[in-house]
């Protein structure tokens, strides 16, 4: 066994498997570990003729079998399991040698071990790889941070085992340490509000424009051949059209409406508030999540008063849908323009120059918000990369100016038929929350002021002021 | 100097001071400490008159002049001071002896120390205290978490200094450890969603309704005769009818509309995505906070179009007025609903007995968000403790069901307009979705699936499944 990998890869479950598999089918020799050796055997005796693959029994071994840099990709659950076989691994290189943490590590964590690590002189990685399980195998998206020079090592194999399009593979190196990680948060986040848009515009279809779910895959294969041609979109079409065998009612109906998740929306939520950044689109998502699995709160509200006179629809249903179309498009806009605001507050809050254009072409395969409106995100930051937010681009000012009416009308339905648009909702309060001439913050700074002597600022003059509500009601400068 | 004092403060800024007095007015003598002795002076100077202060020099002085078992209050700034402050005493103490903390302390933090300093045999009290300065020196509303034992022995004075209402102290005994101080941040959530209800009934009210400051203040004048009575609807009155003395405008145009914020309403957030509580009402109002700040987004986006074709009010200022109170009072109950469903899941969490009727009970007085409804809000769960929700009790249920249709038609004026509402569009879109039958999370579940095997559950039998999406699109039952 004197074969040397180019990479090896630690953790076998399949997305690991896949991983190793998507190397060495493009002519990467991949050493392979797995804790429990039955999964390495399996995986070599079943794949074994689509590349080189050296598997190891020991770790020892398996850094053997390593050409020099050494390169290991973890692909094991994220926390506590990763900084174990961290430590195991880190004890056997040298200086210079590659660790990547393949998993959905929090950022923070990243950060953390980077730091570590680079203290004993190896390299660490953190890279976010979105696609799921068919991805690693044929292409997935992949977010990289770290140190340009680890960086350097490993571009032509990540190039290699990318998703392709349009002749680029999208992979691109992100930032330093966790700012991989980092950006591979937010596209989750991202992730949360696209399917919770969806999931309203379903909602309307079936409930205002009244439609069948049959109907409704029709709507969004329609959809799909268009501005919001996306893989969410092409696989709602696939889940609502697929008739549940055991039944024959739609599959949608025999599934219960309770959402979960595994809480790297919360995080995207999370972070976004230290930074300041308002992600609503994101933070509805969530919330919708945590509520519809909330069986008590549910079981108690289901009598609660709906609406005594529901609106009748003055337009028809094709109208309607129309409008659930334009509402869909701009909420979806406003849910990728604040992920867009928090990548760049998170480069500016942990030194990340991070290009994003680059990010939503490489968002364009292999990941689950892969869609082709990215093209047009790209092109917008690529023409203006400090643009302050992508909804004042000249091509998305103009769609959400068309969009707008459509989105109002939605909106103003649902309301009054009773039917929830959190993420609809919130998407337009923040559209027409930026645009304002004036917010109501003024009112909130006087309230702070009267109850806690916060302070606020003038509109005419500069400095901060108090103004002695208790006693004389006398202004003052306080700075 | 031989005098012994009942309880001691220490740091003498504004919020210790009146603290201190506060105790001392009551008959409790009070140890003084400051690490500059000058403001340990002037507070000695200048309210010595008002019962009995023993001013420290020196820690070891400040815990000499006190009765034991000793109590001691901080009152500095949060974090490293807070640490810091208790290091330095607690070396100083004996088993038996009760550190509590007064400051703006993360629940987490008060854990923490309380754990820490239990296995020195000391007691530690996080208290949360609320109503500023004023309500410091004249009856704050205290929510002391810690030990049942520490409570006992703090009781009578807390009771003693807290507001009153109706003859209650507004204290209670909120649970162990950092039960107090969680409270005390979910209070704080609320009172930003709270701010933020109110400057949106403001916004339209001027920009809907077509209402000047001077008017504005006495439709809010009007509503605190009502069932919106409270300090918050109060101080609006006061600060929408104020004039700028510089200027002769009303002083809310005078005042810069971006909203600051000290943190609190953020970690609420935080940690309700940890719980999984949708507090969507906070949410949206930390978030508008960031957003009205930001004042580059804002000036780029000062030209996207808004709405083409504004709707002609069909009903008069009169009606809208009224609808405009409807949706104040709906929205305020659900973020209020939320705020008491986020301190269950506390107390679930970390094994506290939060008694959620007493919450009510005492910020019934002397904190920001004191409000008469507080009183329907005790008493809804004074006679179902185990309430899922406080909407689906009777007289709530009842209240959003007669407010419900102006709730409605305010957002959708607003949508209409162009006025942002996030709060109001938020709180509906939560009392939307907690009643409905269905909810289009399964079609989110069929997404999860579908890319990544996620599994879902059925609604016509038990158990876990997937579907074969990629292959036959058979289903099979995972567990």
């Amino acid at each position: 066994m004197s074969q040397q990998a180019r990479i090896g890869v630690i953790g076998l479950a399949v997305m690991g498997s896949n991983l190793a598999r998507n190397l060495a089918r493009h002519g990467h020799p991949v050493a392979l570990y797995n804790r429990s050796v039955a999964k390495t055997k399996s995986l070599v005796a079943d794949h074994g003729d689509e590349g080189t693959f050296v598997p190891a029994e020991t770790p020892e071994e398996f850094v053997a079998s390593l050409e020099r840099p050494r390169r290991m990709v973890i692909m094991v659950k994220a926390g506590g399991p990763t900084d174990a076989v961290i430590e195991q691994f880190a004890a056997l290189l040298e200086p210079g040698d590659v660790i990547i943490d393949g998993g959905n590590a929090h950022f923070a964590d990243t950060r953390r071990r980077e730091a570590a690590l680079r203290e004993r002189g190896l390299h660490f990685v953190g890279v976010g790889i979105s696609g799921g399980e068919e991805g690693a195998l044929n292409g997935p998206s992949i977010m990289p941070g770290g140190s340009a020079e680890a960086y350097a090592s490993l571009a032509p194999m990540l190039t290699d085992i990318a998703a392709q399009v349009d002749g680029d593979a999208c992979v691109a190196h992100i930032g330093p340490d966790g700012a991989g990680h980092f950006v591979k948060m937010v596209h989750n986040g991202i992730e949360y509000a696209d399917m919770q848009l969806i999931a309203e515009a379903y909602d309307l279809l079936r409930h205002a424009a009244g439609l069948t779910p049959a109907q409704i895959a029709e709507v969004f294969r329609g959809w799909n051949q268009g501005r919001l041609s996306s893989y969410l979109v092409e696989i709602t079409t696939e889940v609502l059209s697929h008739v549940d065998a055991d039944t024959g009612k739609p599959f949608v109906d025999v599934v219960q409406d309770q959402a979960e998740q595994k809480g790297t929306g919360r995080w995207t939520v999370q972070v976004a508030l230290d930074l300041g950044v308002p992600v609503s689109g994101i933070a509805e998502a969530t919330f919708a999540r945590s509520l519809s699995g909330d069986a008590t709160v549910r079981a108690a509200a289901r009598g609660l008063a709906g609406p005594q006179h529901t609106e009748s629809a003055g337009k028809g249903a094709e109208g309607i849908v129309e409008d659930i179309e334009q509402a869909l498009y701009a909420s979806k806009i406003v849910a990728y323009a604040q992920g867009f605001q928090q990548i760049r507050a998170g480069g500016e809050e942990y030194g990340w120059p991070i290009d994003l254009g680059a990010v939503a072409a490489i968002w364009r395969g292999g990941c689950i918000i892969r869609a082709e409106f990215l093209d047009r995100i790209r092109a917008a930051f690529d023409t203006e990369p400090t643009l302050p937010t992508l909804l004042s681009s000249p091509h998305f000012a103009e769609a959400l100016a068309g969009a707008q009416d459509g989105w109002r009308r939605v909106i103003a339905s649902a309301t009054a038929r009773g039917i929830p648009v959190p993420g609809f909702g919130a998407a337009l309060s923040y559209y027409d929350s930026i645009r304002a001439n004036q917010l109501p913050a003024n009112l909130i700074q006087g309230q702070r002021d009267y109850f806690g002597a916060h302070t606020y600022r003038r509109t005419d003059r500069d400095g901060v002021y108090h103004t002695r509500w208790g006693q004389d009601r006398g202004e003052y400068r306080d700075s």
